[in-house]
């Protein structure tokens, strides 16, 4: 040990746990009087927020709620589910987000692999009630009702949130965690195959990706933050935090409608909201007259599939400044960011649009992501054609999976969380995702990216969705299949969409078949590929990874 | 241990190290071609500027520079201050940035105590040339010479630092932190009394700093900031590494001058700068004419003395939005921020520039302020009167003391860092600085605060400077003694500064003595009152702390 670590190890005085719940209470200290959630009539400042959470908080503890026990949630993006994710954590609780369109049974999977003690539940899922008694008949339920539910009240059985609420202490003394390492939320990735893993969050990434998030964004203090995310998806991507960091508004909403979505923005000013493609595309396609009241600039976040370049445009179009992020459950949500370039300003609309839906460079407190090939572990060239996994590593990274080790070691083997998603290194260091691994159509010893044969199709006018998947194919293997949404009252014809793809594709890589539908798609707007898999028959063919 | 811990421990993939190295790396990787030093005609990117630092790293490591070992600095604010701030840690070196402004013997005691293996120095100080050979015979001593250095070129036994850079490796594979906790830099405290005590600074400290001050001044990606704030001071309350954080502009500056700071100002485009009381006095008191380039909005923090209300009204009329921040070596520079409250605009310019002047509210990631009575470590009162201590609790604190365990025991004694700084606590939760602890004026068994009668003072128009120490008094124990500088072609009399006060203050508290004279300061700006305490005879009488 040398002088500079004798007597001067870490104490209390000058090591404190990061962690996002202390940003809550900076909030409500510095901007007590400012506003932290905006719902229908409903406004609360960040003080009074402050104080319903430890309110709630307080109860849950009484509730023999402590130190790593999971608390669930079943609920809208409404102001309880902004509430949750401090008041759960301050008595030491793990905080389930549980997606509101899974089936019973994936819930009632979730429920019980997590060990979920107690949840908080929206009225609107009261037919849950019988159910939920007959199969965890310890669980704890707590029921949420709002004037905007379809519902008329809570089932009698489940205690009001409100009522834990009312009853709790206004000054309750929350646990601060005894380690920044310690679980604050769990999270289970959808997955195509096989059970749902659960994802185990600390606090001190919640705190670095929260504050990253900022930083990307340059957020300023008091931005108005619209949720049309999905809070249940991977903690709303942190911005519960963040937006308590900054201390933002929070303007809740039961459901997405775009015409309500746009009537919001115009008039709580909003500034920042974050969307998958399809919300953007809804917002892009609405009326013009829906949105006459914006004259305000809003900042957008996107991810999931590359929008397209398309809806790129349009955004710009609409004064809407959209920055694309990549992420998944694992790096609690998005972990790179599309980082604009202030020479792509002389470029075309066009040529933009095609750098800025790119999965861009690392978040500001993540480590790295890279591009590797998987076997031999090292970086494919920045030459933007050779295929490799994006790969993550550093403090926006996961604990590891709940109960999972094997799937645990097999994410984290050579040092870096494998994403599964297949992309090139461009030259100039940005991340360009070509498809996930599982998404790889290998024809005749080719490897074709259905991504690329979508942006083709994507270009015909006619077209509002596609999703290209594998078929198999006695000769080639596999094939690429088509599935196309038109736009309402367009018609093409198979034969047609095959010739223009002709027009835009090397032959091998043409689809054998277009199938004309509506698309099956996921809570977040993600296409569920996997449906589509089944429906061309490739599902064994394909599942490689 | 419980689920959520087993198996899922910290490793390499999901916890690296915090710490101000990866914030020049990411944005040489992100903004490589962007700005990084301005200096006369100087320009260099972030990439060259990486590739300097990576250099000078690796020539360091052949010198021998490893962990732990520390590297002495002597330089103004040029752009190899900027440089060493990533280039001495990144072979693990610990940087020691020397206050410019010292008597060679401090100096002597500082290199000697710090242990410092090199020493980086600028051509102006080469008349210590001689005295470091006799005195330090293995200090390896590598010199910086500029062309607007005043001297012609270094000593010929100085190796140049250029030698370094050319010789060093471009691809220098510096080493990340064993552990966030490892030093980064070594500060020495000035200390009116006793030897000066060296504040040792962790990288998690200095990241977590670097990050507050972007999210206090919600400080933009490539923001222009001006070195006013010597570097030596404090690392330059961590600006260098907020602006590698930022991508942002470092524009360097040899020597403070009204004129051409402000032209750098209008001419460079200067987003941001810090600067002590003395600097922001000065930028408000120059010709305006001065000033006439400058058509945009320029944000500045200061700290140190309270600055004085006139000097707030006067930058707010020139467009300088001003911050007040307030910290302490031993808490990596600022600590707090006098955060703004929108309804403070509502206010008339003099009752928002007396909020504004307040020591305010922990800085962002810091964990705690509080106003103590230190014997009982219970907090005083909110009621804007009681005095107490100020102390800080929190990341942002040092490891403590270099070999100065006694001193280090003593400052963080009931788990607090004591500041030394009577404060009361304003009712809306502000920090308002009373005086240093060593600068309270015990008069007949009454508490005088010598800056309530310096700010009487400063209110008579011909008053440019002003300190207020103890003289003893053989009737009243002691009494004030004020020492005041006058504006250029002022006259006023003894008497005449009496009578003024008389017409602001309580009787007991009047000056009964007042001198006219030039104050001597420190190099940051700091009236010296340990002088003028000498001055008036009081170094005994006042010594209580």
């Amino acid at each position: 040990m040398t002088d500079f670590d004798k007597n001067l190890g870490p104490r209390s005085v000058n090591f404190v746990p990061l962690t996002p719940l202390d940003f809550i209470a900076r909030s409500a200290q510095v901007y007590g009087a400012m506003p932290a959630i905006v719902y229908g009539k409903k406004r609360r400042s960040w003080a009074q927020t402050y104080e319903r959470c430890r309110r709630l908080a307080s109860s849950l503890a009484a509730r023999g709620i402590t130190r790593n026990d999971t608390v669930a949630v079943l609920l809208p993006n409404i102001p309880e589910m902004v509430e949750v994710h401090f008041a759960v954590p301050m008595p030491g609780g793990v905080l389930n987000a549980l997606n509101t369109r899974l089936d019973y049974a994936t819930l009632l999977f979730m429920l019980r692999h997590g060990e979920a003690k107690l949840l908080i539940i929206d009225s609107e899922y009261s037919s849950l009630e019988e159910k939920l008694k007959t199969d965890l008949p310890d669980l704890i339920v707590i029921g949420v009702h709002d004037d905007q539910a379809s519902t008329p009240a809570n089932p009698a059985t489940w205690t009001d949130y409100e009522v834990l609420v009312n009853e709790g202490d206004p000054n309750f003394n929350w646990l601060m965690p005894e380690d920044e390492w310690n679980a604050i939320a769990l999270n289970y990735t959808s997955g195509t195959t096989g059970d749902p893993k659960g994802v185990v969050y600390h606090h001190r990434g919640a705190a670095v990706n929260a504050i990253s998030n900022i930083l990307e964004w340059d957020m300023p203090k008091h931005a108005v933050y619209l949720w049309t995310l999905p809070l249940f998806h991977c903690n709303g991507w942190c911005f519960p935090w963040t937006v308590a960091a900054r201390a933002g508004v929070n303007v809740c909403l039961r459901k997405f409608e775009a015409q309500h979505v746009l009537e919001l923005i115009a008039k709580e000013k909003v500034t920042h909201y974050c969307g998958a493609p399809i919300v953007q595309s809804a917002l892009a396609s609405a009326p013009a007259e829906w949105r006459v009241g914006i004259k305000h600039r809003v900042s957008t976040m996107v991810a999931g599939a590359p929008p397209s370049p398309a809806v790129i445009a349009q955004m710009a179009e609409m004064g809407f400044d959209l920055t694309h992020v990549y992420g998944l459950t694992e790096v609690y949500g998005p972990a790179t960011v599309c980082a604009k370039q202030t020479d792509w300003h002389d470029l075309e609309p066009a040529a933009q649009a095609q750098l800025n839906a790119r999965q861009g460079v690392r978040y500001h407190l993540q480590a790295d992501v890279a591009v590797m090939d998987p076997e031999t572990m090292q970086a494919v060239p920045a030459d933007g054609e050779t295929l490799g996994e994006i790969m993550f590593r550093g403090n926006i990274c996961m604990k590891g999976y709940l109960k999972n080790p094997k799937a645990t070691e097999a994410a984290f083997e050579g040092g870096w969380f494998h994403t599964g998603d297949l992309a090139v290194m461009s030259p100039d260091g940005y991340v360009r995702i070509k498809d996930r691994s599982k998404d790889i159509i290998i024809s005749g010893g080719e490897n074709i990216s259905s991504i690329e044969v979508e942006d083709a199709i994507y270009q015909h006018p006619a077209v509002a969705a596609v999703a290209v998947v594998a078929a198999p194919d006695a000769k080639w293997g596999e094939v690429p299949c088509a599935f196309v949404e038109l736009r309402s009252g367009a018609v093409v014809s198979e034969q047609e969409m095959i010739t223009h793809c002709k027009l835009h594709l090397a032959s091998f890589k043409v689809p054998k078949r277009v199938v004309f539908k509506e698309l099956p798609k996921t809570s977040t707007g993600k296409i569920q590929k996997f449906a589509l898999r089944e429906e061309a028959g490739s599902i064994a063919a394909i599942n490689l990874s």
